[in-house]
């Protein structure tokens, strides 16, 4: 089984796909899209959809996993984080494969094992997990960590 | 100048296309998106984008023009919203059509002439001046004012 995550950002956006044979995972790609400044946030939006789009096509993974929406952040970047997020929900559900959400607390125990634990450490153990060369950037890090957890959890109910 | 106004939300989403003739405006279509209780957020949020970009097919407007967000809701629903606006900021942005925003007193000024109108009289006013048979539906009536607005006003920056 594949799994695509995706840590939705209007700069950075992060994903990483892995696959799963029994219990052993292993990572097949990893990224991040990043938009310029200055950049029209429709021309971003417009971006992160297509090039996520272009993953899906080229990974073909069968389901898609992210993290619910982080309330403790000012309205303002939660509803441009909402306008990211439904993009990318909408590429995913125009190639037919299911979402599935966690929370940032499930992610972090499924990886680190704990619920408080800082990104360099989420970093440190999804390159530890899946045998990385080198620590993944921090959005590509996130991304591959609620794939991570969704492989090692597997929530039933789709989005 | 054709514009398509559209009233974004995950239940209804209004759409309204008008032509602008010198200072003649006329109705091409109006409508709405509407999505039933029990469907899946994702598969709302492709319905929303197909449409509209059937929409935009159909009656090939030069702009798309939509209001600001309203913050006077509660988080949960702004978010909510913030994901269908995202969806219909792609789905005019991957047709090449330059969007516009318009905050809800602007909409209300330029139709009913000010701002602190009720629904009801957005509605009369859509309907007498596009001289339309009878009062549209609440949402596309909106989108129509909000088409409106931008044939009258003009603003020169798109988002």
């Amino acid at each position: 089984m594949r799994t695509l995550g995706i840590d939705p950002g209007s700069r950075v956006t992060g994903y990483g796909v892995i696959e799963q044979v029994g219990d052993r995972i292993a990572r097949v790609d990893h990224g991040e899209i990043r938009t310029r400044n200055g950049v029209a946030f429709t021309r971003c939006l417009s971006r992160i959809f297509d090039e996520l789009r272009e993953v899906i096509e080229r990974t073909r993974p069968d389901a898609v996993a992210l993290e619910d929406i982080f309330y403790g952040k000012n309205v303002k970047s939660l509803i441009k984080q909402g306008h990211v997020r439904g993009v990318v929900l909408l590429a995913a559900t125009q190639s037919h494969i299911p979402v599935f959400e966690y929370t940032p607390l499930e992610v972090k125990k499924a990886v680190v094992g704990y619920g408080r634990a800082e990104k360099h450490q989420v970093q440190q153990m999804v390159k530890a997990m899946l045998n990385l060369p080198k620590v993944p950037p921090e959005d590509a890090a996130d991304a591959l960590a609620v794939a991570i957890c969704h492989a090692n959890t597997g929530k039933d109910a789709a989005l």
